[in-house]
């Protein structure tokens, strides 16, 4: 049961984001790896009635120079960005992280693919049409940033091909890329490809995945 | 003499791009990365005339499913994206990366905020910039994206307050963090930060990047 109070491993999440939020903030890919290697771990619930976005403690901003969430502790470690939080977990168990060297920097690469090449051309896409939102220029911005999205996700398809995993077998690179890619990209752009929509299927229908997304919901308290 | 033709490791880049983009292409961090620890490498040049963004053959494609540089390869290894390229490089040498845990996992930690929390938002400032040129909601646009980037610069300068390096001694976290500060961020923005701009001085004055600059620029052929 890897929520624990006790536990030695500390994450922080959110006590409170909006609905669309909901199910979609950047702890769930911690708790989803923990999950996946059944390690214990506890939650420190962070941001006042404003969530997300809002209260940023000089505490908070000092574990977390950017006041956002992910921040994961761990005996005398504080460590942030989810990506380096997922290598420092695949550390310690080959089910998430190869222990050969190729197979090691492979699935390494696709966490930074999945980081760098594909979710900061979801989070733009998404970024401009809430930035954009209400302005007579809002369908032609969209219009021109979606292709960048959407040949990133043509271009992952061919990757994958008829392969269950990126790299032959589940590792934190697929964790990653299901997660941006189930989380950040809008869906009708994902299922146009269904390859990548099968894959998504396959990464979220995983017990640790469930159990992780169930835990980030069941965190959140409803504010009057 | 890092740069030698028989050397195992090979590092891909293009024989032409664009002035503007030239000194900036990403195989820049990894000639960087093998200078700081006099590793010989190879290139690889790929691109036509066309350059950058222009001809992508099979080969190519097979090796950088995004049809881009940096391709890394040494013995059986093929690996791309420039961050996992430098985890790469860097468990080699405990001058790019510590050997101890929590500092090794802290310098991965800078390594994925570089790549996560600063590249794409100087990215998003870029492409909107280059999209909405000449639009009438060009300046609008600009207005509404550059914020995000300098929320970002405002944090990231005090995170580093007065060090030299971002986690107390120069680690591929310092490479990137640099490299994305220097070649990615309006200079402008940068700026308004001493401490950032006297830390991208510190990063460029290094020789390795000095040569590796140069090695770049060196590459380059021009075209009729
Ligand atoms: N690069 C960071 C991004 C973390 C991130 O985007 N966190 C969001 C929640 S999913 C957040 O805290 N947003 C609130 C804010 O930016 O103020 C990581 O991968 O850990
Ligand atoms: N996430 C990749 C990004 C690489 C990248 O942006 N490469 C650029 C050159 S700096 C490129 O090849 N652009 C041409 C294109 O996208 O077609 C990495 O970090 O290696």
């Amino acid at each position: 049961m890897p929520v624990d109070p006790a536990a030695d491993i500390e994450v922080t999440a959110y006590g409170w984001v909006p609905d669309m939020a909901r199910g979609r903030v950047k702890d769930c890919r911690i708790r989803w790896a923990l999950e996946e290697i059944g390690l214990p771990y506890r939650v420190r619930l962070v941001g006042g009635a404003g969530g997300g976005g809002g209260v940023k403690s000089p505490e908070h901003l000092a574990d977390q120079p950017f006041g956002q969430v992910p921040v994961y502790k761990e005996g005398g470690l504080t460590l942030f960005e989810s990506g380096a939080i997922l290598l420092h977990i695949g550390a310690k168990d080959a089910r998430l992280l190869p222990r050969e060297d190729g197979a090691r920097a492979r699935a390494i690469g696709w966490a930074f693919a999945a980081l760098n090449s594909i979710e900061p051309f979801a989070q733009m896409l998404f970024v401009m049409g809430w930035l954009a939102d209400g302005k007579p220029w809002q369908d032609e911005a969209g219009d021109l940033v979606r292709p960048f999205l959407e040949t990133r996700l043509a271009q992952l398809s061919v990757a994958l091909g008829g392969r269950e995993w990126l790299d032959g077998r589940f590792t934190i690179g697929d964790l990653l890329m299901v997660d941006v890619l189930r989380a950040q990209a809008p869906p009708a752009l994902v299922a146009a490809h269904p390859n990548l929509a099968d894959y998504v299927a396959r990464g979220t229908a995983r017990p640790a995945f469930r159990a992780a997304h169930a835990a980030q919901l069941a965190d959140f308290r409803d504010v009057a």
